[in-house]
């Protein structure tokens, strides 16, 4: 359906889909010399936060429901004809058990990789979305979401995101936990905002340590809430909430009693039910960050996706910095490691054209030879597995959680015995390219054993059929010998065929 | 058998126990104002090593052996009313399946915890012993103490060691794995020599780079082989092993051509049938490293153990800087934890009298306090797993593997639902004391949470049987009585029992 293929000339199309916990977002833009042109925008609440059963299933009702919304959006950007895509979850397939099953159905349907983002991801690139409304004043402003499942909180400086939080509390979640027999009472509303307090209870000092200038809210409670104070209150500016109005909808739900009763002017019905939970959870925000006033904005999580996606192709690609930083923390050998990609990608490219391997699974093999010898940091003992832990636990900036599965597995399977692949569908690739990625980036470190840059054997590497073929045009040490003879084996014993030509 | 008291005016008497692979070792000595006299100095040669079978399980004879060398040193020990003692294992009870089962029979014998350590801080604590000899000089200095079942190689500066590495090569080890059969010709040396000089093709790199003025040896192997090559070459310095010397050596034990044939003049007949491996990994070492010479000195393990013990009363516990380093790495927020650790023992203290909690867990408890925020150094999401578990794999110095088990566990049980204590000897203090100090520590935390270190609560702490009760002399704040209630309630789902009294 999408086509990758870029001429950095012509205007790109980029679409971003968000799989929201409450709705589900589609933005389609044109970028052509900086200039974006929106060319689609659509939300559809599909709710996939309250299709979550007790043991955590998400139901096939809410299944159906979500895979026609995405039907639905895959035409639109087929005829669209964009260029690039990227298709993110959030909170409700982190959590749901079976998030698996919903996820490749959805890829089906979509024709198109699903990736899940961890909380503190999504809170980065909500930040990103929304600071494009002020990116060239630093003053330090806050941003408040408020999801279906989660709320993010970030602090930030102009672009630069300062504090990063996403908290288990969401408009979706917080009714079934606190409304779920309808009633909304005193009582109802000061438990949903005691336990979002106590959520908060982690992060206000340092938030207020950090301070801001302004206060901004994103996504649909906190837009519904804006947009019923203005009609209640013409004379309030645009997307303006104030403590006091804050405090006059709350008295409202509490008078209106009950979910099935909930209608407000200004407000959209079908947001209604999930209403009061959201206001609950605004109104903990407010007094935990002692807020007076707050501004929506429209920027939010589906801009922050685009505006990453058009970064890969430039030196901002975030995941290169979070790698610099990793090797920083860890304090890896930068030049050894630079050594080895440029091995591991000599090797890479002579092989693509047999094995149709795509841009991906070089980008993928690059970042595991950055970040290999990262577990050092931690032990020498077993160091491929504190690597291979740190990348799958990590926050790291940029990154999917199937990317960050990859790149665990790809580390843990540097060295000694090689590991199952995960189950496919988890991580960002398949199973057997995954495999033929550890093949190359083993032997890369093999061949960059000595560690002197000056040394290079430079073989030649080529398929046939299974088996890499790796033919040295002069004799080596006896050393690297011995060293590809247990590599070897350790391949033999994990399935993979190579052999080693020596002259 | 022990007595911990301190009277620091008073000369202090100090026995350490090397538990090695090849050899035991005991040493105790007076050190009075800063002067040592060494009192007693044992070795059995007990090949801990030589008893683990193919599945790794150590076999009762060697066990009843090893137990009758211990009851015998635990004997001197009494004789000589030492004030403190520490024993440690080395990679025999690191590799050993059943060492718990050795470990348990072993303390029992002896009286006395048993602390198996890691093959870098082995390395650490040889080359503390062995720099006595040279402290006030720093010029590079290489060491290399060949064991029974690891050896280790240490470049270093004066006392300060630059790089520390323990490989999986020892001479009782490569002793079963190339001289099964008992043939010593040129192919069993060449393949023991060439799997070493795998195991040293890791490191050869790194330690060439920082080079050395000298290169030392120490232990078993090591001095045998001086021993032997004066007893040879009588004009030869004592101590002293040229690359001719060791050459020679190797050409007489192919020509010896057995192990039950080789007897050389100056060596001992219970080191005859693990000199040759011990031989070929020498070789391999002076080979991979370029040596001329090599010198013996007498420092080793269990001298390393002893200056450890005495530097933990001073300033100089290399635990606390290890603890700072990993502070400093993962960015804890130090005025934080110090305002928790504050209050963690605050609260110890007003309870170490009614429970007998002794010294070492006070220590824990404030070295859990130091780290227990590590993990966000990792990520925010599940940060007390991640720092539980960079505590259970990390390199640190000065501690043993059952000090960072016991740490990892307390880390990991600090927030959120108490995990089971670990099993009882293999952390460094028992389920009980572990448990109760998990209580205390999250209480801290739990007072501390508002980060705020001008405020205190100051309440009484005080244990009615196994019930603690805490009482605060004056009205708290409604997060922190939330916040209390929520912690009661994980504490009685782990089975602890706590009372909070507010006015």
């Amino acid at each position: 359906m999408t086509n990758f293929q870029t001429s950095p000339s012509a205007a790109l199309r980029l679409a971003a889909v968000d799989l929201g916990s409450n709705s589900f977002h589609l933005l389609i833009v044109e970028v052509d010399n900086g200039h974006f042109t929106e060319l689609e925008k659509r939300s559809k609440k599909v709710q996939l936060a309250a299709g979550l059963d007790d043991q955590g299933q998400l139901d096939e009702n809410v299944m159906i429901r979500a895979l026609e919304c995405l039907k639905e959006f895959g035409t639109i950007i087929d005829e669209h004809r964009v260029d690039r895509l990227r298709v993110v979850g959030t909170n409700a397939l982190r959590t749901a058990a079976n998030s698996i099953d919903f996820v490749i159905r959805a890829e089906q349907c979509l024709g198109q990789r699903i990736e899940t983002i961890s909380g503190r991801e999504e809170a980065r690139l909500i930040y990103q979305g929304a600071s494009t409304a002020w990116q060239e004043d630093t003053a330090h402003c806050l941003v408040a979401d408020i999801g279906g499942g989660s709320t993010e909180l970030i602090v930030g400086s102009g672009t630069r995101p300062l504090a990063l939080e996403s908290l288990e509390m969401g408009c979706v979640v917080y009714t079934r936990r606190f409304f779920d027999n309808g009633d909304i009472t005193e009582a109802t509303m000061a438990s949903a905002e005691q336990a979002a307090r106590l959520e908060l209870a982690n992060i206000t000092a340092h938030y207020r340590r950090l301070g801001w200038q302004r206060a901004i809210g994103t996504s649909g409670t906190i837009k519904a809430a804006a947009a019923t104070l203005r009609a209640i209150h013409p004379r309030l500016k645009k997307g303006e909430i104030t403590r006091e109005g804050l405090a006059e909808l709350r008295q409202k739900l509490i008078e209106l009693g009950h979910l099935d009763r909930v209608s407000l002017p200004g407000l959209k019905s079908n947001r209604a039910r999930v209403f009061p939970a959201g206001i609950a959870i605004l109104s903990a925000i407010f007094e935990a960050l002692n807020l007076e006033h707050m501004q929506h904005t429209n920027g939010a999580l589906r801009d922050g996706v685009l505006l990453d996606l058009l970064a890969r192709d430039t030196r901002h690609d975030v995941r290169h910095t979070t790698l610099s930083d990793m090797q920083r923390q860890y304090q890896v050998d930068a030049q050894h490691v630079d050594h080895v990609a440029a091995t591991a990608l000599t090797l890479f490219d002579q092989l693509d054209t047999s094995l149709s391997l795509d841009d991906a699974s070089r980008q993928l093999l690059e970042q595991a030879a950055m970040v290999h010898e990262i577990g050092l940091g931690v032990a020498h003992n077993r160091y491929h597995q504190h690597g291979s832990y740190l990348l799958a636990n990590s926050d790291m900036p940029g990154f999917s959680l199937p990317d960050q599965l990859a790149l665990a597995w790809l580390v843990q399977a540097h060295r000694r015995q090689l590991p199952e692949p995960p189950p496919e569908h988890r991580a960002a690739l398949p199973s057997d390219v995954l495999m033929r990625l550890a093949q190359l980036l083993r032997l890369a470190v093999v061949l960059c054993r000595a560690r002197e840059s000056s040394t290079d054997w430079q073989p030649a590497l080529y398929a046939e059929e299974d088996t890499l073929v790796l033919t040295f045009p002069s004799p080596i040490p006896d050393l690297l010998r011995q060293d590809l003879a247990l590599e070897h084996q350790w391949q033999q014993r994990a399935g993979l065929s190579l052999r080693i030509n020596t002259p």
